[in-house]
C-alpha cells in the first residue's frame, strides 16, 4: 500500500516552506512511517492536489485513503497506527494537544508569518510568486514590503506569545514531557517554517528555546536540518 | 487530619477575588475533598500564613502538611490522591497540563489583569488597598487609574488572547475533553477572578465562551456562583 506526502514546496526541490507540512513530516516519522513519495506541490500547482477535493497541503494518501489537512491527518494516523508511538497520549491528551493546536494556529503562527512573509515571497517559485502576492496582499490589505516593514513591532509580538512556551520548557524537556510527541512538532513547525523561509533569525541568538530547537532539529535522523536551503542568505545549521 | 484552604478574600468575607485560590478550589471539589475550613487571608495578612515560609495564597494545609502555591497544591493533590478523579490525565496529560498553567499565567490573566485591576482596588479590604496600590504601581510604573483607563486597547488585547481558547472550545465541550479537569480550572479561573473583581464584562454578551463558562459555573454544586458579592454593581448571575 502506497504511502504518499504531498507537501509545500518553495524555489528549489528540497525547500520545504510550510509549517503545517512539516507538522505532518514529523507526525509521520514519530510513527515510524516512512513515505513512498514526497511530491513536491508549489502553491500554484492546485491540479496536482484536486483528486483531495480541496486546494491545500498537506495530503496524505495512504493506499487507498486520502486525507487533507495536518491535523485531520495526525488524527488518522493516531487512529490507523495506535500500535505505533502515540501522537497524543490517552487521557486528556488528545484535548490538551487540541489546544495546543488552536494556540499554534492562532497565536504562534500568527505571530511568525509578518517576520517571514517577504522573505517567503523571495524564497518560493516565481510561478508562485504573482499568487502568493495577490492572496496575502488581499487579506492584509497592504503590500507584502510595507508589512514587512514593522519587523520591530512584530518581533516584540512574537516574543510576548512565546512567553508560555519559554515558561513551560524551562521545566520541561520537551511541550509534551519527556519525550517528544505532536504537540512538540506544532510548536517547532512554526520555527522550521521561518528558516526555511528566511535567514533572519525570529529569536534572539540566546533565547531559551534554542536548546529545545537543537534536539527537536536532531530528531528522526536530523530530518529538520535535511530541507532548509535558501537561496538568499544562510541557513542556520 | 484536618484540610485548610488559606485564600484571597477581598472586601466582605464571601468575595474571594484570585485567579490562583480559584484554580484550588476547584481542583480540591474535582478531587471530592471539602476543606474543614476556609481561611480568609487579606493581602496584607502575611503573618497568617507565615508558618507556610512564604507570603501569598493559596496555601494548603492537609494534615502535617503545607503546600503553597496553586500548580504546587494540584501536583501534590495527583500523588496525594491518585484513587481521586485525575487532574491531569495520564500519559502526556501532566506537561500539556503544565504549558496550558504556562499559558494562563503569561497570557490569559496578563490579558484580564489590566481589565480588572481598578475595581478590583475598589473591591478589596481598605486595610489591603494602599498595599495593593503601591505594589501594582511599583510594578507598572504608573497609577493604577491612568493604566487601567486604556480599557479599549486591553480589551482588544485580550480579544487576540482567547483566540485559542475560542478555536478549542468550538470542537470541545471541555478544554480537556468530554469532561473537565485541571486545564479547565485554570481557563475558568481567569473569569472568575473578572466577575469577583467587577461588574464590567470583559468579553461580549454574545461570545461561544459563554456557553462553557456557564457550565464550568454550574460544577461543584454552583461553588463558582457561590462567592460573587461585590459592592459595587451587580455581578454576573
Amino acid at each position: 500500500m502506497a504511502l504518499k506526502l504531498y507537501e509545500r514546496v518553495g524555489k528549489q526541490d528540497n525547500h520545504r516552506p510550510s509549517p503545517f507540512s512539516w507538522r505532518t513530516r514529523l507526525a509521520l516519522a514519530h510513527k515510524g512511517l516512512t513515505p513512498d513519495e514526497y511530491v513536491p506541490v508549489k502553491f500554484t500547482d492546485k491540479e496536482i492536489i484536486a483528486f483531495s477535493g480541496q486546494g491545500f497541503v498537506p495530503v496524505l494518501v495512504d493506499g487507498d485513503k486520502v486525507v487533507s489537512d495536518s491535523w485531520a491527518i495526525a488524527l488518522y494516523l493516531e487512529e490507523a497506527y495506535p500500535e505505533r508511538p502515540s501522537l497524543f497520549g490517552a487521557g486528556q491528551g488528545p484535548a490538551l494537544t487540541a489546544f495546543f493546536k488552536s494556540w499554534g494556529d492562532t497565536a504562534l503562527n500568527a505571530a511568525v508569518f509578518p517576520l517571514v512573509i517577504a522573505d517567503l515571497h523571495a524564497n518560493i517559485d516565481p510561478a508562485d510568486q504573482d499568487y502568493f502576492r495577490q492572496t496575502r496582499e488581499k487579506r492584509l490589505g497592504r503590500t507584502i514590503e510595507s508589512f514587512a516593514a514593522e519587523r520591530p513591532k512584530f518581533l516584540a509580538a512574537l516574543d510576548k506569545v512565546l512567553a508560555p512556551l519559554r515558561a513551560h520548557l524551562a521545566g520541561s524537556r520537551f511541550v509534551c514531557g519527556e519525550a517528544p510527541a505532536y504537540a512538540d512538532y506544532i510548536a517547532f513547525s512554526a520555527f522550521q517554517w521561518a528558516r526555511c523561509s528566511s535567514a533572519q533569525p525570529i529569536v534572539p541568538a540566546d533565547d531559551p528555546l534554542h536548546g529545545w530547537l537543537e534536539v527537536m532539529s536532531d530528531l528522526h535522523g536530523g530530518m529538520a536540518r535535511s530541507l532548509l536551503r535558501l537561496e538568499t542568505g544562510q541557513a542556520p545549521s
